[in-house]
C-alpha cells in the first residue's frame, strides 16, 4: 500500500518543476501592469487544485480575485482544516539588486532565486502539494480540506476581510493553517504565535503651488521637502523610541515569562549585523533585538519623493515632498488610533509655511495564537515527524493581517507553520527557497494533517 | 535710408517665427537622452549666425558644444562687444504642471508658453536678432561684436570654465553683455549687479546592505530615509538660519546704503504670497524677502527619494535614501570651502547607525558688478531709449557660473541686461516670454550696441 509520503516522495520531480512554473508568473499585487499576471496566477492554482481533486471555485473581488477549493469526504465526524496562502507578490526590480531576472528562478547551490519563492508561493504550494499526496494515495487524506489562496495579502488583503465576513459557513473549520513565516536555521522549525499588525499611511507636504527656481525664491521659502524631513525627523526621539503622543498608551508591558521565551531566540548583535548590513544595530532602548521585533511596535520610512531626482544637477525648488510611513503594531494597538494619533503630530509639527496631509492607505490588525490549542499539539507532533525536531515558539515582526480576521469572524485556532527561513529576502533582492526544506515542508504538512485528525475534535455544528 | 530699428520693425514677425523654431529644439542639457537635440539646437545657431554675416565655429567640449560667431569689420579703433547666452534649458515633464507640450509653444494673451521661452532662448535671440537688425540695415554696426552660446549653463558651465580660461584672444572685449535675467514688471527694466553662486551636493545615506523586510527587521534597523531626514533637517535651525559650523563666516554685512537700494526694490509678503503659492513666507530672521534672495546664501534640497514610491504600499525598509542638496552662495564665499564645511558637518551629523557621503557635484562662483563702468552707462541710456524707462539696480538670487569666469579671466565689465520677468516661471512648469518684451529687447539691444560705440573705449591691447 502506497503511503502519502511514499507519493511526495516519487512526485518530489515534478512538483519541484511546478512550483517554479508558479513562480514565473510576476503575480505582483501592488502593480496595476501586472493585473493580468494575478489572473493567470489564480487560473493556474484553480487548475492545479482541480487536477488534484477538489472543488474549486474562483471569487472575483473589488480587487484580485480568491482561490478556493475543497474536498470534504472525510465524513462529517472528521475535522476540517483551512489552509490559506497567497499567490500574489512584492515588485521586484532588477536595479534593486537583483542577481538575475526576479521572475526567471535561478537555481543555485539547492536554492531557488525568485521573487515569491519563499513568500508565499513555495510555502503555500508545499501545503497544496501535501494534499495532493494524501488524496492520490492509498491512504486518503483523514480530515476534510478547504483551500483559501488570496492575491492581495502584499497589499494587507484588501478585500479578503468582507470575504470572510460574509462566508463564514463556506470557510467554517476546526483548525486554520497558514505556512507564511520563517525560522532561525534550517534545522530549528519554528511555531509564530503572535504577529504584528500594520497602519500605512502617505505623508504629503506642499510648499509652493508650482515647482520654482531655486535662485529666484531659494531662502524665502519653506522647502517642503525640508519641512517633510523635519517632520519625519521629529516622529521618533534621539534614543530611537517613537515620538507620538499616547503611541506606546495600548501597548502590554511584557512579563518577565515572556521575556525568558524570547531570549532562547533572541538575535545576536553579530548575526544581525552579518543578516543586515548595517554598521550598528539600532531601535528603542531596554529590548533585545528578538523583543523589538516580535513585541514592540515601530515607525519606518518605505519610501521618500521630491524635486529632482534623476542623473546631475536641477535647482529646483519643489512644490512638494512625499513620504510613505508605516507602523508595526503589538497586540492590543488599534491600527486606527494609532493612524489618528500619527495624524495628529504631523498637524502639531507642521509649521504655518507649508500644508501637509497624512493620507489611510490600509490597516492590519496585529495577532495572537493560543499556545494550548489540540491543534498547536498536531503541529508541534507534525514538525517532529516531518522535519526531525521539536519546534520552538517565536514572536514575529510582520503582519498577515488575515489571521486577525480569521480569530475575530470564525473563531479558529490558527497555526502559523512556516517553511522558510528568515534570512530567505522576502520582499528584498534575491529572495530565495531553500529546495530542501519545500519538500521537508510536503513531509510536515501531511504529517499535520494527520496528526489533526486525532488531536483536533470536530467543532460541534 | 533703412536703420536698424526699421528693420527689425518690418522683421517682427519672422524673428518672433524663427524663435519658436528654436524653442521647439528640447535642449535639456541634463538629460543623457536629449545630447542629439542639444547638438541640432547648436548646429541650429551656427546656421543662423552665418546667414546674417557673422564668422562661426562650433566648438565641441568633453560636454556639449560651444556656439562663437564673429563680426569684427567696425574696425580697430571700434570697440568690442562679447555677448553670451546659453542655448540648453531646464528637462521639463509634462505631470509637473503644464498646460501644453513644454516644447511644443502656445501662445496666449501675448505670451509664448514654452521651456526656454524666457530661460534663455527667448532673451539671446533677441540679442541676436539686433545684431541682424545692425548688420542688415544700412547702418551697420559700429561696434565689433562677438557672440557666446553655450550648452551647460542650466548644468553650471561645466566646461565653460575651461574653454574662456584657454581662449582669452579669441574672447577679448571690451564689453560683455548678458541677456538671462528678469524685471519686476513689464514697465520697469532692471539690470542686476549681483548674482548668487552655487555648490550642488548629493547626500546618500546607507543603511542595511540591502532592502530589508520592515516587519522582520523594523525597529531594530535605523531606517536610512529616517537617517536621511534627521541629518536634512539638522542643517537649519528653528528660525530657517543654515545650521552649518562656519556657514556664514565669510559673507559680508550689508551696508545701510545697500540696504536703501534694496528696499526700493523689495518684494512685498502679499505680492510674494500670489506668486508662490505658499501660505506664509519663510526665512532667516532679521532680513527683507529681497535681502534674503539677493545678499543671503540658502540651503536647498531640491529632490529626495528612497525605498518605494509607486502608487500603493510596499513595506520595505529601504537600504538607502538620497536627497539633492544645494546652496546658494553670495558675494566673498568659496563653494569649495563651503562645500568642506557642510561635508563636515553631516560627517558630525551621521550616526554610527548608518554611514554618509556628501558628493561634490558642481560649484559656481558669486558674482559682482561695477555699477561705474561707462559700460554700465550705456545699458543705462539704451533701456531708456528702448525700453522707455530708466533701469533699477537690482541684486539676483541666481547663479550664472559664467560671471564669475568672465570678470576673472577677461578682466571685462559686464553687463546683465534682462529681457524678462522675474513671474516667467523659469526651471518651473509654464515657463513663458512675453512677444512684446521680446521686440523692446531687440529694440534696446540695438540701442546698446550703439550707445557702446559713444561710451566705451576700445581697451589698449
Amino acid at each position: 500500500m502506497s503511503s502519502a509520503l511514499d507519493y511526495a516522495k516519487q512526485h518530489a520531480d515534478t512538483f519541484h518543476r511546478n512550483l517554479l512554473d508558479l513562480i514565473r508568473i510576476p503575480s505582483i499585487s501592488t502593480l496595476p501592469e501586472n493585473k493580468k499576471d494575478i489572473q493567470r496566477a489564480a487560473e493556474w492554482l484553480i487548475d492545479d487544485m482541480r487536477r488534484i481533486g477538489l472543488r474549486t471555485h474562483l471569487y472575483s473581488t473589488a480587487g484580485h480575485p480568491i482561490v478556493y477549493g475543497e474536498w470534504l469526504k472525510a465524513g462529517d465526524d472528521a475535522p476540517t482544516v483551512l489552509i490559506y496562502g497567497h499567490y500574489d507578490v512584492q515588485p521586484a526590480e532588477l536595479e534593486a539588486g537583483w542577481m538575475s531576472d526576479p521572475f526567471e528562478p535561478e537555481e543555485k547551490d539547492g536554492k531557488i532565486y525568485a521573487r515569491g519563492s519563499s513568500d508565499d508561493k513555495g510555502q503555500v504550494f508545499a501545503q497544496l502539494k501535501a494534499v495532493e499526496s494524501l488524496l492520490a494515495s492509498d491512504e486518503g487524506s483523514p480530515v476534510n480540506i478547504k483551500v483559501l489562496i488570496e492575491g492581495e495579502e502584499e497589499i494587507s488583503s484588501l478585500h479578503l476581510g468582507a470575504f470572510v465576513r460574509n462566508n463564514p459557513e463556506l470557510l467554517r473549520a476546526d483548525v486554520c493553517v497558514i505556512s507564511d513565516t520563517g525560522m532561525q536555521s534550517k534545522e530549528q522549525p519554528a511555531i509564530v504565535y503572535s504577529l504584528r499588525g500594520l497602519v500605512y499611511m502617505e505623508l504629503h507636504v506642499q510648499g509652493p503651488a508650482q515647482d520654482l527656481h531655486s535662485g529666484a525664491f531659494g531662502g524665502t521659502v519653506h522647502n517642503p521637502a525640508q519641512a517633510l524631513c523635519e517632520i519625519v525627523a521629529a516622529l521618533h526621539n534621539p534614543d530611537g523610541s517613537i515620538a507620538v503622543d499616547g503611541f506606546y498608551d495600548d501597548v502590554l508591558t511584557l512579563s518577565s515569562q515572556e521575556r525568558e521565551e524570547m531570549a532562547r531566540t533572541n538575535i545576536t548583535e553579530d548575526r544581525h549585523r552579518q543578516t543586515t548590513g548595517v554598521p550598528r544595530a539600532w531601535g528603542e532602548p531596554g529590548y533585545s533585538l528578538r523583543e523589538k521585533i516580535g513585541a514592540r511596535p515601530t515607525l519606518e520610512v518605505n519610501g521618500l519623493l521630491s524635486g529632482f531626482t534623476g542623473e546631475g544637477a536641477k535647482t529646483v525648488l519643489p512644490a512638494k515632498a512625499m513620504a510613505k510611513i508605516s507602523c508595526r503594531l503589538v497586540a492590543n494597538q488599534d491600527p486606527e488610533r494609532i493612524y489618528t494619533l500619527v495624524r495628529q503630530q504631523v498637524e502639531r509639527l507642521t509649521p504655518p509655511t507649508v500644508r501637509s496631509e497624512l493620507r489611510l492607505l490600509h490597516t492590519a490588525e496585529p495577532a495572537f495564537a493560543d499556545l494550548n490549542a489540540p491543534a498547536m499539539h498536531a503541529a508541534v507532533a507534525a514538525y517532529e515527524k516531518g522535519w526531525g525536531n521539536r519546534p520552538v515558539f517565536v514572536r514575529e515582526g510582520g503582519t498577515i493581517g488575515v489571521v486577525a480576521d480569521f480569530q475575530r469572524e470564525l473563531h479558529v485556532p490558527i497555526i502559523l507553520m512556516g517553511f522558510g527561513l528568515d534570512s530567505d529576502g522576502a520582499h528584498g533582492p534575491n529572495e530565495h527557497f531553500h529546495v530542501d526544506m519545500f519538500h521537508k515542508g510536503i513531509d510536515t504538512a501531511i504529517h499535520f494533517l494527520k496528526a489533526v485528525a486525532t488531536h483536533v475534535r470536530r467543532a460541534t455544528g
